[in-house]
């Protein structure tokens, strides 16, 4: 017999940390830390389109959130709060209590508090909104247009795995238990590398995060950038797990996949090992794939130093027909 | 032959005010006044339950931004900006281009430029989720836990049109044109109080914005405010178009109504004059229609002093069944 303000109240109201107003009013309220700006992203996810119908509702609950923080990390922000935006097609306790739970753990991991939200019913599919609030000082955000021509192109993490894992639910690729076993978590517990993004302040030119897959989230910095890269593709850190794969698959998994969640970012040569130290504070691994130049275009290179031919598109939720 | 990121250039890209980083990064960035909280409140608004398929694009962009204003109006805080996500069942130009043109007038009229977004494509139906942030001097929110006994309380504008022209239009009153004429301007294009709210700062002791009818909303309040209340029916400020309902009809309208938008908030009898003057300052009409008491309970008296028996229910996206 649980109304909407029941079921918001147990699910979602934690005790609000000190100097934020949480759920249940208006608005919330939070302090921003003095003189600096507040950086915010919102993400609408939907059931079929950005997870599958049966996904484990913890790891949506994570991965809601986790895709927000991860745009924090790209800009260098540290995390303030965050609120919620939830349509059900149904009331089912389990599933909200075990969404709720995997996003209140990351939301804790990274400091992040739940402050506000809205909860409504959907006639078909489930929806989620999340927009995440953070701050960062004026003129030290990781911008996408920053690049420099001569700047190292690194990617943090692996790349890959959560593009198979996608293309094995899907059926795409056919069922392979082991591979899927090994590449699952990369798809569904991505890890916004939050304090990556904040050690390379005062480091990295310009910085994104590989929701849309390499080629395309660097043509983003490309362009805003006015400039022109290429990527050596035998650097590109591939996860361990994608061995077996054919080259198109490879090139698919490494150059087009996204839900990647990583930082794709460009510091000057002369920042190296500085780069390194700030991986290495933040726990992460960084790779240098390529260089930034000033002609435009993006090429990427094999082994011989050859560009490759055939490159694979990018994510497009509305692909011209 | 528009891809997604042409589709949100064209339409959602402004040019983003001094300041403030707009669509086109991983996060949008803005300033905060000095020593200023942020005020912020999203909502997830779908096809079918918050809006019929068939309304005017133009109308429903003016009113996705509208509730959401309505919050920052209901804390007494002055809007920054917004952040807009679109799932769109298909690409349709002429629509989007009049949902833009709706949402982008209603932001520029509050100062409130759209700075960020997530356009993705959706199965069945469009949703619209918003999220807006202002600001406010730290102590000087209007929350829904102030109120005390012995104040009085307060509308802002008119009640009940938005009501009656949503049962006209859902087809549970028979068909009225004349009657629709007159009501479906407060249901498809409120006018957030923003104004009103600013001009309470200091005056109103709680406040709250009337999305969910009178009697629901109040309800907040007082069960916030740990009080009691009770109003006089034929205190409440009527739209003139509502004369000929019948009684229940009227009751329904009043006090059950959602999607309004006005103000209820409550302020110490001393302070009657105080509001009027911020009344007369932000454009808005004012009405007295009760009193907050101690003791728990909302009672709503009719011409004689007797309790109205029967009260409409609030309404719940999740009914107990």
């Amino acid at each position: 017999m649980a109304s909407e303000f029941d079921l918001i109240e147990r699910y979602f109201t934690r005790a609000a940390p000190a100097g934020l107003l949480g759920v249940g009013d208006d608005c919330a309220l939070f302090p921003v830390p003095p003189g600096e700006q507040v950086a915010t992203s919102t993400d609408l996810l939907l059931e079929g389109r950005h997870f599958f119908p049966d996904v484990d509702p913890k790891a949506l609950g994570h991965k809601a959130l986790a895709v927000n923080l991860s745009d924090l990390a790209a800009m260098g922000a540290r995390p303030i709060g965050c609120v919620l935006g939830l349509a059900l097609p149904r009331l089912d306790e389990p599933w909200l209590a075990a969404f709720a739970e995997g996003f209140h753990a990351l939301a804790a991991a990274h400091g992040c508090p739940l402050i506000g939200g809205d909860t409504t019913r959907s006639a078909h599919d489930l929806a989620i909104s999340v927009t995440v609030f953070g701050s960062v000082p004026p003129g030290q955000a990781l911008r996408r247009d920053g690049a420099q021509a001569g700047d190292d192109i690194w990617v943090s993490g692996e790349l890959g795995a959560a593009d198979v894992a996608y293309r094995l639910l899907d059926g795409q690729y056919s069922a392979d238990a082991s591979l899927l076993a090994a590449t699952r978590g990369a798809l569904e517990w991505p890890q916004p590398q939050v304090a990556l993004g904040l050690a390379l302040r005062g480091i990295a030119h310009a910085a994104i995060d590989l929701s849309d897959g390499l080629l395309q989230d660097l043509g983003h910095i490309l362009a805003a950038s006015r400039a022109g890269a290429c990527l050596h593709f035998a650097d590109l850190p591939m996860a361990p797990a994608l061995a077996g794969l054919d080259a198109t698959q490879l090139r698919r998994a490494l150059l087009g996949g996204g839900d990647v969640y990583q930082l794709c970012f460009t510091a000057p040569a002369s920042r190296r090992d500085a780069v390194m130290a700030a991986a290495q504070a933040a726990g992460a691994r960084a790779t240098r794939v390529g260089q930034v130049h000033a002609q435009a275009g993006l090429s990427v290179l094999d082994e011989r130093g050859q560009p490759l031919a055939e490159l694979p598109a990018g994510f497009d939720h509305f692909p011209a027909t």
